[in-house]
């Protein structure tokens, strides 16, 4: 079994990189606190011993040699980078089970056929750089490294830039580096473990995701003078967009509808806005269902469009993370894993989008998750008990160890 | 009459101070930019010889000096601060006008009985800082002093802070430098002038205007695994705040409505917003509709939070401008200098707030309108003509002559 109070211990340390008020981390990927908290992880692998390499988008990898030298490694892994208000345990806590479960191997001195690598994706959250998922995005070929790199955050900072400042520019090409198997310990992040009093999660797929930008363009002018008649006021339409996005989740109790930012421009209390920007995320465990939603969405923005033709309404789709099935040996595996500890386990449908996500396009993958408390995530107030981490890493050592073979 | 060529090249210069892409200029109030265009302003003035003081809100005056040292000033003034993408023109037309009147009172070795000051009040706008015509405000008792140095902007920067910064905490106490008249030259920023085919407005007074903070409070919480019935997601209830605000203005045809800025906290394409900021202006330029207009929207904020108990909604007055009437002789003198000079004139209210709505409080006031291209301003295409230019400060001319005395 693993060290829980170690693996603790690491997860309240990292949380203290880009720490922010009330528990909340804040490192945004490939910011200075993004960079910070790899370096924390880096010295406690660098401390035991492990072989570092990274690769041309930033991914870190550590490896636990096995005894098979040219048999494909069991990757373990998640990401270090969160939300503005993020939490202490959404991505940190795959990365650093992952390097206990190297750790607790190397204390009891056992050997593994297959090399145990732990994985460190750039950008999983998505809010600094679009997309989400973005260093297992380009690891798997889902994105293209070239477009990635010149990825520009609001501010005009590409991928790219980071990349080179902050000396990550050097790495292996991505897919160099050929994996074996893929697990993946995450918490929930929605209220279902919880309300079911389960322990762990059996996950046995994604949900498919779609992102959307839209741009109202009207005229600026002055919030006094100018009657209304004569404006190019984009706000009367952004609140049909906002009906139109929820009434699109209304189709079933499966699918999701997410407005997350909009932005005025020039945000000013006494200026008509010249332009908004608004983001729309829209989820389905049906990809047919989804599909259905974008098409209803799309429609919906040129209904919008032309009954507000003094203004430019545009939607487009930015990214399309479609749904997945694990494959079912490691599902399996999770199952008997769970069942041989007496966790209480239930199989799940990720609604979250995970680095899994896409590794399960190249390699047999799965997933592992514990609850987290009221289903909250994305927020500083994210927890999830000492119990469940240490049941969680547990699930993800047997689960390594069956695949990597003693 | 005014040198129209010294003018418009001054007005030109100034526009290079914080220019920002297509003709359009950024100096928030205090912010560096600000100060550097003042610096310009009193580079020209001190070439002149005029003497120069400021008050403990940096409100900048500069004085031609009358013969009858112990009579009260006739103030030309406006501001040198702009919106966040501003033009040449909105305050700036004000100040440089009022400077040349001074020069060609000199060019012409004309003497007055009055002194003849141009004052540049402090942060106008109202977009960094709430609420606007700040400096103006202080000066004439409106605004508190103490309360107006504490206030921040969205940086938390407050406005003691950049008085201190940039040198301007050591001024007279407001009030101390009394005034016996005001006159403020300005575009109409509206489409009156323009449509009427007028080059002088006879503003005869200025409307009512109110403004608003709105939160919406709800819970962070991430897009994909959260059930839609078990999010406390605020956006929704933007969408009938923003029919609510522009229901209202539907009142008459007089009324305006602005939602100039939203913010969505943490603004993250993947994460519920827990909080959304939205600013609200409503206007009217008969007082008892204003009135009614804020109890409708007051009253429709309590619906909506009453219909959204999963949400704390709240909204607060954070200004009121009331309507404004000039005196009446000084209407009549700028009457009078647009008749002598065969200027197309008509009489005009305003529709945006300025400063000489609070300086009518304390000295007999008026204002002179000049057009402005379609009506747009608080936009980089902000325009008005040269020759409109130089029948406003013509008139600005004879109206301060004629106050002022030879
Ligand atoms: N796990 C997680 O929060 N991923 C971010 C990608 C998404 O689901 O929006
Ligand atoms: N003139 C002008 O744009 N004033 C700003 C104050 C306001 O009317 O909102």
């Amino acid at each position: 079994s693993i060290n829980s109070e170690r693996l603790w211990s690491r997860i309240m340390d990292m949380a203290e990189i880009g720490e922010i008020p009330r528990n909340g981390s804040r490192r945004l990927a490939m910011s200075q606190d993004d960079i910070d908290g790899r370096e924390l992880f880096l010295a406690w692998c660098k401390n035991r011993g492990y072989q570092t390499f990274y690769d041309k988008i930033g991914n870190l990898f550590v490896r636990r040699s096995g005894t098979e030298v040219s048999a494909l490694p069991v990757v373990l892994g998640s990401h270090l980078d969160t939300q503005p208000n993020g939490g202490r345990f959404d991505g940190m806590l795959g990365v650093l089970a992952g390097l206990e479960v190297l750790e607790t191997l190397d204390d009891h001195k056992i050997s593994t056929r297959k090399h145990i690598d732990v994985a460190v994706w750039t950008n999983e959250e998505g809010t600094r750089f679009q997309p989400a998922m973005m260093g297992s995005g380009v690891f798997t070929g889902t994105l293209s490294l070239p477009e990635t790199l010149a990825t520009k955050d609001s501010n005009g900072v590409s991928v790219s830039d980071e990349l080179i400042a902050h000396g990550y520019d050097k790495g292996l090409p991505p897919g160099n580096h050929r994996i074996g198997r893929y697990i993946e310990l995450h918490i929930e992040q929605g209220p279902v473990l919880e309300a079911e009093e389960k322990t762990i999660g059996i996950v046995t797929g994604g949900q498919a995701i779609r992102w959307f930008n839209v741009t109202l363009q009207g005229e600026e002018t002055h919030a006094g003078p100018v009657p209304m008649a004569s404006r190019k006021d984009p706000v009367p339409a952004l609140a049909r967009i906002i009906d139109l996005v929820f009434q699109i989740a209304e189709v079933d109790m499966a699918s999701r509808a997410t407005i997350g930012e909009i932005d005025t421009f020039p945000s000013s209390i006494n200026v008509v806005p010249g332009q908004i920007q608004v983001s729309v995320d829209l989820r389905s465990p049906d990809e047919s269902v989804l599909e259905n939603m974008q098409q209803r969405f799309l429609e919906g923005i040129q209904t919008i469009a032309k009954a507000n033709k003094h203004l430019k309404i545009e939607a487009n789709c930015i990214w399309h993370s479609a749904v997945v099935q694990f494959d079912k040996d490691m599902v399996d595996a999770v199952r008997g894993a769970a069942l041989k500890r007496d966790y209480a386990a239930m199989e799940i449908v990720s609604g979250a989008g995970h680095d899994a996500f896409n590794l399960a396009r190249i390699a047999p993958t799965t997933m592992v998750f514990i609850p987290c408390k009221d289903g909250i995530s994305h927020n500083e107030r994210e927890y999830a008990s000492p119990e469940h981490v240490e049941a969680g890493a547990n699930v993800l050592l047997d689960t390594a160890l069956q695949f990597a073979g003693k």
